[in-house]
């Protein structure tokens, strides 16, 4: 590879691409192979988050008076510009992340995506999302707002449902009519590139300005921090790692800017006994795939499988393992990816969980990892429940065996929160006692309940909640998937009292 | 006073009046005359909080699938419960707060409170407040949901309407169904032992358990801090000073749990420079009015007066001035509130402020200190923004004049977040342009926005948003009153994913 010939990717601020005021470069790649991509992209140093900042205040008052009409018609102009450069995006990404092509990027991914910016699109016009309150007597008009500037954190899993310049986060916060810096994430740079070009083109002569959305590749802590702590910003909306998550969001509370975090989930997936008897196989398969599909890299996918002790736990488990041992894991996202889902298979195996079957490296092309299945008692459990609640993102669920039934109803008492709980149960009912015991337990741990179904697959439905109590995300009121809702966290509450009509917005005008 | 023979109170804990383990007592006094009141109260250490936190984490659940009805006739019954004791209620609030019986306490606070009790009733048996979100086809069920047990801590200013044993957070967290532990403000206590009664007498019968609602009078900041970060908390409302908030909010923040704080506001209002030539007396007596209510002891009273320089607005400055000079100032709530309200006056005269009138106590009985006037040049607030936008809580307010429009702009854009913000300006249209320029940089700093019209006097209406976006609060998204919108504080989202219909809560099934 000729390094010299490789220019260094430009950043996109104030509606052009420039070049970074960069503190370094970095180099993606394709971990398929582990080898360069031959394409340079920038660090950026605080004065491109500066000059983002600036231009993004200085668009947000203008945005937030443009009628909804023009932000629709953008968000769907983009959708069809991605659909446009489907091919591109998706090669792009199959490069960056190693997802296969189809089903995943071409059939799923992509389109999921510009379904989302088709949904925005139907709420910023429809705008319930405003949550209008009118008192004509006292003269009291109530809205939601845009926010301000936003500032959205993609994460390394999904180039495109959660990219920061597409994503959902993206979609949501556009709808209210609030200007975007995008922090593409590094493992997909190129991929966020060609889709920020997209987001260019349908911004041109959308009516919007310029620099509605604004792109950079890289910053370091520091800078990240002071970016979601900026005056300038609105509100933060992150998808990532815990300690990445908790540093950005130690410096957004510290001056009380509204930042909302998915940082971390076990997903709790429990087998009731009775059925368990009567389904060993079809659950051992429905949990093997949940875990090994896109290797196990989704932030639903289950970390914890709860049983009671048994011979039907055990035949469970042999299966579990033995599917594990019968399919050959993809890549995952890049080497650290690798190196952290070691690390924490270590953690939990110094917190007493042990190896049934998996838990190193695999040789050959390509980041890959055994699919793992640990084992920890009910007891060890609960003797060390922080140390045992560590995500460990990649093909990996560790299954915990509870003794009997109250110790499985303490194990699930333990749970730290998350996004999705679930029960499998018999159809019989023969599990219901158990599962009236159990489920009010989970109900107040995670964002999502659910029966007989795995937590893999969030459907972007008006009645989701891709949200759950902390440590999953910063605040349980809120949902990261699900249009309008989702809308919610970029807005803030606004009155207007005894304002003269004529100086009221339109939309809250009688006529 | 026979001090031997006072029993100190009790703490209403898990249903009964019990002992405190108190780390200390403390006696109210009558801040009119300065006396103690000869009741003692105690200072609970963290033993009481942790009972009250088990007992409120053992009901939660019961009350998470109690009926709406129940909640709702609860509610209804203690509003009918405060009037039938509302003489002995109002005497005990004056007596420990010196805020006049009528019109305040008993024409205006009290049925102000029982009116939000019933409106929570009525919000309660609506229902709206879930939000309930039903995707059929993909067996997606969403809903707000309790939050779990709330820690409510009142304010110095509002005995009733406030309070954290009957105010608007109470009412908005109970009609969610959580369980409150109510922190009472010491400047009230008796006040708020007589409401807890109340309070007790309408649990009784009601079907809802004992633990449903408790009280604490005082704890230490570091108890304060352990309880709104404890895990079987879901969130806390607090109302009172800014050092105290910040406190707590960092504490709640380390740990994930939701904290809503109204904190200080600064209420600032501008006197557009043609209107003012037309109404000098009128304005000068409404910001005085304004200013000097309740001892100006409000937190959306007047802190900041902007106008342009000139003939006007120096005559309008003389009306104020001379209408605090002739009005007698009513004791403040308590000799700390006079020395904070002092000590925040010499600040801003550190800061560059310069005294008109007032600035000192006044002799004689209670805790009064005289009316007070500063003046600050635009220029000056532009160099020491962050130093003179300290809250002074009583009654005073700082006149910011501008030199020109440019200078009135830039001071508003220097604003900090605020409850509200005001324009008076001409009725014949002789100061729109100037609003047109102004009014969307206030905006983007206020929850509220008022044309001609003073922000104090809040009224409980559904379009109402008291909120702002920090420091006035801790989140712009959200507001303390204005039923249902105050409601969505307590609660959580909760989506069911394919839950069989009869484990789904009534109010989703589909019959």
């Amino acid at each position: 590879m000729m390094q010299a010939a490789v220019a260094t990717a430009k950043v996109w601020i104030g509606g052009e691409w420039r070049e970074s005021d960069a503190e370094g470069v970095f180099e993606p790649e394709n971990p398929s192979t582990g080898e360069k991509l031959g394409r340079e992209f920038p660090v950026s140093r605080w004065s491109d988050c500066d000059r983002a900042l600036t231009a993004a205040a200085e668009v947000a008052s203008e945005l937030e008076h443009i009628p909804a009409e023009k932000i629709a018609a953008f968000l769907e102009k983009y959708a069809a510009e991605l659909e446009a450069n489907a091919e591109a995006i998706v090669q792009a990404a199959h490069e960056e992340t190693a997802l296969p092509v189809s089903p995943r990027l071409k059939d799923v991914e992509l389109p999921r995506t510009t379904d989302q910016l088709r949904q925005a699109a139907a709420a910023a016009r429809q705008g319930t999302w405003r949550r209008v309150t009118i008192d004509r007597a006292k003269k009291l008009y109530s809205c939601m707002a845009p926010i301000g500037p936003v500032v959205v954190f993609g994460p390394n899993n999904f180039p495109f449902a959660f990219n920061g310049v597409s994503g959902g986060d993206f979609a949501a916060a556009i709808a209210a009519g609030n200007p975007v810096i995008a922090k593409a994430h590094p493992l997909h740079a190129y991929t966020s590139q060609l889709m920020a070009e997209a987001a260019a083109k349908a911004l041109d002569g959308s009516g919007l300005p310029p620099a509605t959305v604004q792109m950079i590749y890289k910053v370091n802590h520091e800078v990240g921090q002071r970016l979601v702590s900026d005056p300038r910003i609105g509100a933060t909306g992150f998808t990532g790692s815990k300690g990445a998550g908790l540093k950005l969001k130690h410096a957004a509370d510290a001056v009380g800017k509204p930042i909302y975090l998915e940082m971390s989930s076990l997903n709790p997936v429990v087998f009731l006994p009775e059925g368990l008897k009567e389904n060993v196989q079809k659950w051992a398969k429905e949990l093997a795939d949940s875990c090994t599909a896109g290797s196990g890299q989704f932030c639903t996918r289950p970390n914890l499988a709860f049983l009671i002790a048994g011979d039907a736990a055990e035949s469970f488990l042999r299966e579990v393992a033995a599917a594990f041992n019968s399919r050959e894991p993809h890549a995952l996202l890049s080497s650290s990816t690798r190196d952290q889902l070691h690390e924490s298979i270590r953690a939990l195996k110094a917190a007493g969980a042990t190896v049934v079957t998996g838990g190193r490296n695999l040789p050959g092309n390509g980041y890959r990892y055994a699919s793992t299945l640990l084992h920890v008692s009910g007891k060890a459990f609960l003797s060390a429940p922080h140390d045992l609640q560590r995500e460990a993102f990649g093909n990996e669920v560790m299954a915990v065996v509870a003794a009997n039934q109250d110790e499985l109803l303490d194990a699930l008492d333990c749970l730290e929160g998350n996004l999705t709980g679930c029960f499998y149960s018999s159809a019989s009912g023969a599990d219901d006692a158990l599962y009236a015991r159990l489920a009010p337990v989970m109900r107040r741990k995670v964002g999502r309940l659910l029966d007989d179904k795995m937590p893999t697959g969030v459907a972007v439905s008006p009645a989701m909640n891709h949200g759950g109590p902390y440590p999953a995300t910063g605040h349980p009121g809120f949902t990261a998937v699900g249009i309008p809702a989702s809308i919610a966290r970029f807005t803030a509450l606004q009155c207007y009292d005894n304002v003269r009509e004529e100086r009221l917005p339109a939309f809250l005008r009688e006529k």
